[in-house]
């Protein structure tokens, strides 16, 4: 196997810990050279130097700190879908699409933040409110959702997937977006009209699957299965959004829930869903739990820029025990999931099928399973 | 020929004036056919009334109201490539096209006019401007995006060029985005910073071209080169991007007079160029001419928000004669790209091959000069 000094390849002798490590540092490196694409291509353009420099700063800000879950997934599934360690060219494949999954995720947040009037991200101040940026951040956010097809342009244009790939991030893209709106239109920022009413399972399960299952869980996958040119079946797309869907609303319940209950210093972020009115996991059990005086107090308090009011609603979900309850959800969802992962067929009648494996969704269920960020 | 009742087929025989009038009216019923495909998409998904309604919206305030100069110039190409009047499904097809150009257009709006605080656009509120909407415009921009590619998938995916359009609108995006860029960066908000000495004419170009000429000109006629399956050879593609270069600096210039000399009942939006700081044509005319005194005036009002220090900028510019400035230089502009058509090879020693026609730009031209919205 192929082995430059500047890349060390895991291999399988090592401890799984160690291999992990290197696999993401390994990830991580495969980004200094995309990057350095992106900014060649912009600067190669005569673009002035300023230009460059706000577009190196809109990168390096927008996709450094993340815990890479979603690139990392697609490398990860490249390995399982190939069952073997992965050549450096085929890692070096599989990591740019991760990236691209990373930078698409990078946009996203980039225009939720201005959207939420979020503060902070992954530690640091929001993009758009970093000096000078401001509203200049929308079009940094295009500009980065733009960089993924210029990667894919220069890496898998000769490929026969090419285009499944970019269908992919163009359908998934709008999904995410359908996702948002639901989610913008469900929490209207105007204090006057909270309306909790509004709120229920449906719609919030509906938001969950839309804005963040497909893009975190079917897009890694399914660029995974077109690297691994595994010829998608009505089977098995099916059990990859059915799987999609159950760890999507899993994840966006775990978000809700640190988003409420985690410690700021180790997420790196502020929760904003209580004074931005959102339709969160946390309020909609606490609605379904509380006594028509907790009741109350929430509709009085929810969705209000006051510091005092979120005080109010965060002692309402404490009385309503929120941290047991999710506890209890959390561990009803991994049973759920994990009965979900074992009905996937790998073998048919004694005859190995190219497909979906299982591994795929047990790693990722065992890294999401007790997050605390 | 085939011929609905619905739809008037233009004819050779009917005058130049009652020709345009149909070709137009059946572009636009072709954007009936594509709103409702968006519409029954999303709502197929099983999204909520209200979604579906503000969907609805969204794409009818920004759909509604332009001239589609850029989504007719794709069929009208079309038309002059194929040297023939169309077919109804050939027209229905470059019509698509054309609506995808006209909805790649109301993105861009729809997102620069957040980012330049604009009040009006087409006679009407900007879309951020309307009751309910603020920062959910910039998903909306997103989504009106996203309805490109949902477009293309549904009319071209079986087409052999398929992937040429794909690349084509994700590459000229990008071009736009990078000029949009350019432009805010010159164009600092912060009125402490203003700083007249960044204004060039050779940043303003670079402005012009990446920001406006790109998608006007050089998309509409690749679409339409591509539909008519005809290869782009290097000699084309720079005539191409020469002439492109040329109108859409023209046009932009044209804008950016119009910004300020426009009457704002015709042109359907009031003028933000220069309370926002913009790199116009307008300033930097101005600044070429002006005596130390008038540099001075124009350096402590020009970037500001503020409606006396804008009636100090614009008694400058009509001391400097602007607008007699701005006929002169239109003129000299026509006659410059007039002979840039000419210079167009359509015949070969004789022999006819597929290629670009002077006819596309002829028309354009006509079509800007003297415009006065």
């Amino acid at each position: 196997m192929a082995s430059s000094t500047a890349v060390i390849i895991a291999r399988d002798g090592l401890p799984a810990a160690q291999d992990k490590r290197t696999e993401r540092q390994r990830f991580e490196e495969v980004w200094n050279v995309l990057r350095d694409d992106v900014l060649a291509d912009f600067r190669g353009r005569g673009m002035p130097q300023d230009a460059v420099e706000w577009y190196a700063r809109n990168i390096d800000h927008n996709t450094s700190g993340g815990k890479r879950l979603r690139g990392l997934l697609v490398v990860e599934s490249v390995k399982i879908l190939r069952e073997r360690i992965l050549s450096d060219s085929e890692f070096f494949q599989a990591a740019i699409l991760g990236w691209c999954v990373e930078l698409l995720q990078a946009w996203l947040l980039v225009a939720d933040d201005v959207m939420d009037h979020s503060a902070t991200r992954r530690g640091k101040p929001c993009w758009y409110k970093m000096q000078g940026v401001n509203l200049i951040a929308i079009n940094d956010a295009f500009m980065l959702e733009s960089a993924i097809y210029f990667l894919l342009k220069k890496y898998f244009r000769q490929e026969s997937y090419y285009v499944d790939l970019l269908e992919l991030f163009q359908d998934i893209t709008y999904e995410t977006e359908m996702g948002q709106l639901l989610d913008l239109l469900t929490a209207t920022e105007n204090s006057d009209k909270v309306d909790l009413s509004k709120f229920s399972f449906e719609g919030y399960r509906r938001i969950a699957i839309y804005k963040s299952a497909f893009f975190t869980i079917h897009l890694p996958v399914a660029l995974a299965m077109a690297m691994c040119r595994i010829s998608v079946t009505d089977e098995s797309l099916q059990i990859l959004r059915d799987l999609s869907c159950a760890l999507g609303e899993y994840g966006q319940i775990q978000d809700d829930f640190l988003d409420y209950a985690g410690d700021s210093e180790h997420t790196g972020k502020v929760g904003t869903d209580i004074i931005n009115n959102k339709c969160s996991w946390c309020i909609i059990t606490a609605l379904a739990l509380a006594t028509p005086e907790q009741r109350w107090i929430l509709k009085e308090n929810y969705g209000r820029k006051d510091e005092q009011r979120e005080r109010r609603v965060r002692e309402v979900f404490e009385e309503l025990r929120l941290r047991e309850r999710y506890a209890a959800y959390e561990d009803d969802a991994y049973e759920r999931i994990t009965r979900l992962i074992e009905a996937i067929p790998e073998e048919a009648g004694g005859v190995h099928k190219p497909g979906l494996k299982r591994d795929i969704f047990k790693v990722l269920l065992e890294k999401m399973y007790r997050r605390t960020k």
